[in-house]
């Protein structure tokens, strides 16, 4: 989209940014500037003892139009520590980034009389910033941690060109009407209850489309040779520090004591498991042995950070681990990559990215492990021809991912399917089963979930389509409404035919006008309405209006039914 | 059974753990006699002091039919509380328990030198007690808690009739022989593990079933009007003040503090389901609204009361919470009523009995409630001719219940479905609609479950059929095997057609022979043996093998299929 390298963004994003700042320090001298970055789309800034309003925010703009104006040159200053220490004598937080620097490399950015400690990256004056918006205010913790005090976040963004900032601000428009929260609440679909911080309710008509998604992917395992366990959620001490879980996830799990022992909430399926493996597997005969798993998961994420679907503390994913001989990560790695295939692209019709995340620097298990698993998937990508960006040091604490981002309408990369693959767990849990060649081995596991969290997954599709969702995920796939009240009775032989066929229809017999009725389906988005009237009722036959406006007349009950389960067993897209 | 009263059998059984104790002051002088009531089908004592093994029960026994032989009386003894005191100055137990009597009520039972504080209801004589049997040893807190000492309780019983104990002990054996947790075990269905006591793990094949028996339940609530919810597992204490959970069933609960609030895991659906209908409901027209969960419960149990999948910490039900109006509850209640004869008498074909709980000490709400929830339970088993006995006091803290009770093969009763009116949590949960006269209308709320928890349901259907599931349920419903090599082919094109047709199908191709191939599959209970040899892959036709061990032969693919198909789609019973 963008003429510009990603550089030249940058630093335009980064001037704005003290631009901003610049402009705070004059309406609110009393303000401290802490740290503020570009991001993806943007950039922000935080500052300590700032309490502003979102209506505050068009009079900052307005400051910073005028620092624009200004035409302040960026002026780049090298300073020794001691001078730095000098320059940020009344602010402690800029104190506490100058101790971690070192000395030689200490740099300061001037614009007119703001001064800021910066490492740089700067258009050269003010006046290039002429494209930019303040978009929101928000809280955010020092550093993030929680045990610090508390900053005030401003988020913007900026654009060289009018038209991009002008695209930019309409798809944030868009968005903002397309989000899931506020759609979830309109169509009773899922809402959140302050009883349960980060635990979604799903309504009747959320539930549908949950319980939907999970029958999709249980009828792929079947034909995929996959078998679903059902798992306990509360497990001792000793099992995570088996895990490596205790190590190196215990602050994000909940945990509580139980006959004076410590257990957890489990966070991932992985261990229980591999605690199954070990009754189900003796030999090779057995492997590859493909454990499915939809158990409720949580996780003690911050409460600060929690956000409608996409950030929740309970969550349940469409989870297996595949237990393997080496000989067959290859085929399996493929098989998993066209499970991802099938439903991206054939099902779900969105594109895909895909990054290999490798090595984190908090890693259990031996080098030499790590580099065969991140080949293997290596492999596989190529072997499958797949484009793919590589995320140093992005992998799981246990193994090396492939992780799937789906672009939705808006164009917003989403993380969905992972892959990993895992040399250390069945060490850990020493795992075992009998070889052709009669000695024992080790299986690898791979860990793969493919819509991920059924919670954010239900997030985008919901924003993807607007609310609209396709025939097989939709809540109420048909309503029928009388147009007469002689047609009533039919009306209701109708819907009972409709039931019985196992669609999920309503029906609509009230005295309110046809106009009305029509109305009121479309606002709810149920994909098929049907009217019936007296012409309706003499000839059996139903009108039937798509959300596309479209209608179609003297169409059979039995026809609708047969074309209909035709659409649904194939989960066609268009209505 | 009995031609006794039940009073005379409780007698001899009594008279049998006073023998019981007698042998063992006899034997382990050194052991102190606690508690010794009569049970449904037979007794136990507890000692204090007394570390015996499973091997010394029978030199136990030798001695009580020396002890019977002898031919004592049992005399009663009137004691002051004085006189009393001297008798069980060695023994703290008997102590604790003679300080709750108040004089004039305290009596002793005596035989030869063997005195016991006792309440009576005995035989005459010693001689009387002739067909006895210990059955286990256990342990068991004094008084049921876990922070009085260890008891050893010895478990046996008695009957009049030498053929009566018969009967009862071949009882005992085939139910070890279909003990749930042995089966379980054997077929891979499920299993404990110690890091998560209380908590089952359903293997692939024992998710199956808990998978099946999830679709029978959810396709009728599709016929009768329910709704599916999805809701979180942890709340915020103030849900419970509000239920009155926290009051009436604390101990009960996993509590856990996040962000330094109390938590708990949830034990019961109603809360969350409340939370739900305030965003469901307005007027009369919302209703009833029938809300149902399958969300995982957790009950903390005490450890020691923990056994297979009957008394578990973790469990799903089948439940629902109807809310309607006062005018709906007869109706709703019947349809309950009828649902839970859809489920045991038409499809299970199981004998049940009934029993209306009316209300307990512990509760909360008005008795004008009270009353009216007991007489509407009340008025709909008489509506239903269902034969009932009254089971007072036994009703939840919010309100009265039916509990049904189903009969197995062995003749068995288990607790399953229930029936619960409840006019107490709506009015703690302020929950209102607009009536039909335009005024605020507080609802009712029906508790109902009809498996029950699907864990124990899972048990006692394990059990009931020994493992050898009706075609619907069964994990594993049909396998191919192929009689020559050649036929191997064959045998994989026909498991196709099979995997393609949804039925859960198996294949043996092992080089084993074809009569090991059956033994295999008999073992493992499937429902289908298919054989194909050189005749079948020539005539593209099946040899079908029945668990009844009934063959027959060319079977047309297709047909079988479709025939299959058939008895899935009734629930059919018989294979």
């Amino acid at each position: 989209m963008a003429k510009e390298s990603p550089s030249d963004v940058e630093k335009l994003r980064h001037t704005a940014a003290h631009v901003l700042a610049h402009a705070i320090k004059e309406l609110y001298p009393e303000a401290l500037p802490t740290i503020g970055p570009t991001i993806e789309d943007g950039f922000y800034y935080d500052f300590y003892n700032l309490n502003i309003k979102e209506e505050d925010i068009s009079a900052i703009e307005t400051r910073m139009r005028d620092i624009i104006k200004r035409d302040l040159k960026l002026k780049r200053l090298e300073k020794s520590k001691k001078e730095a220490k000098e320059l940020v004598k009344h602010n402690k937080f800029k104190q506490e980034i100058l101790e971690e620097l070192k000395e030689g490399e200490i740099t300061f950015y001037q614009q007119g009389d703001f001064i800021d400690l910066c490492r740089g990256g700067h258009l050269e004056s003010t006046s290039q910033v002429k494209n930019f918006k303040l978009l929101k205010l928000a809280g955010a913790y020092w550093r993030g941690d929680a045990k610090n005090p508390m900053l005030t976040r401003i988020y913007g963004t900026a654009f060289f060109a009018e038209k991009e900032l002008k695209e930019y601000l309409t798809m944030l428009e868009e968005a903002g009407k397309r989000n899931h929260m506020v759609l979830g609440k309109k169509l009773k679909l899922f809402e959140m209850h302050e009883q349960s911080p980060g635990a979604p309710f799903f309504y009747p008509k959320g539930a549908v489309i949950f319980n939907e998604l999970i029958r999709f992917i249980s009828e792929q395992y079947k034909q995929r040779g996959y078998q679903e366990v059902i798992t306990p959620l509360l497990y001792d001490k000793s099992l995570w520090e088996t895990s490596g879980h205790w190590e190196h996830y215990k602050e994000d799990m909940f945990i509580l004591k139980i006959d004076n022992r410590e257990f957890s909430l489990k966070p991932m399926n992985c261990p229980s498991h591999c605690l199954m493996y070990r009754n189900l597997v003796t030999s090779y005969r057995d492997l590859p042995l493909r454990l499915a798993d939809f158990a409720p998961l949580h996780r003690n994420e911050l409460k600060g950070v929690l956000a409608g679907l996409t950030r929740v503390r309970k969550f349940s994913q469409d989870d297996a681990h595949i237990f393997l001989g080496e000989d067959q990560l290859d085929e399996e790695l493929l098989k998993s990559m066209d499970f991802v295939k099938f439903v991206y692209k054939d099902t779900f019709q969105m594109e895909i990215e895909v990054r290999l995340s490798t090595r984190p620097e908090k890693r259990m298990g031996a080098d030499e492990l790590w580099s065969r698993a991140e080949q293997a998937l290596e492999k596989s990508l190529k072997k499958k021809k797949m484009q793919f960006s590589v995320d140093e040091g992005a992998g799981a604490f246990y193994g090396p991912k492939i992780d799937f981002l789906v672009r939705d309408c808006l164009k917003r990369l989403h993380q969905v399917a992972t892959i990993q693959v895992d040399f250390q767990l069945p060490i850990r849990f020493e795992l075992q089963y009998d070889g052709q060649d009669g000695r024992k081995h080790t299986p690898i596991i791979i860990h793969r979930a493919i819509l991920g969290s059924l919670e954010r997954f239900i997030a985008i599709l919901t924003e993807h389509f607007e609310g609209k969702f396709p025939l097989w995920l939709s809540p109420v796939q048909a309503i029928v409404m009388n147009i007469s009240e002689q047609s009533r009775q039919y009306a209701k032989d109708v819907m009972k035919k409709l039931i019985d066929a196992g669609i999920r229809a309503e029906i609509d017999i009230s005295g309110e006008t046809i106009n009305k009725k029509v109305r009121n389906a479309q606002l709810q988005h149920i994909n098929y309405m049907i009217t019936v009237g007296d012409k309706e009722q003499q000839s059996r036959t139903l009108a039937v209006r798509t959300l596309d406006g479209k209608v179609k007349f003297n169409v059979k009950t039995d026809d609708f039914i047969a074309d209909f389960i035709a659409k649904i067993r194939n989960r066609e897209l268009a209505c």
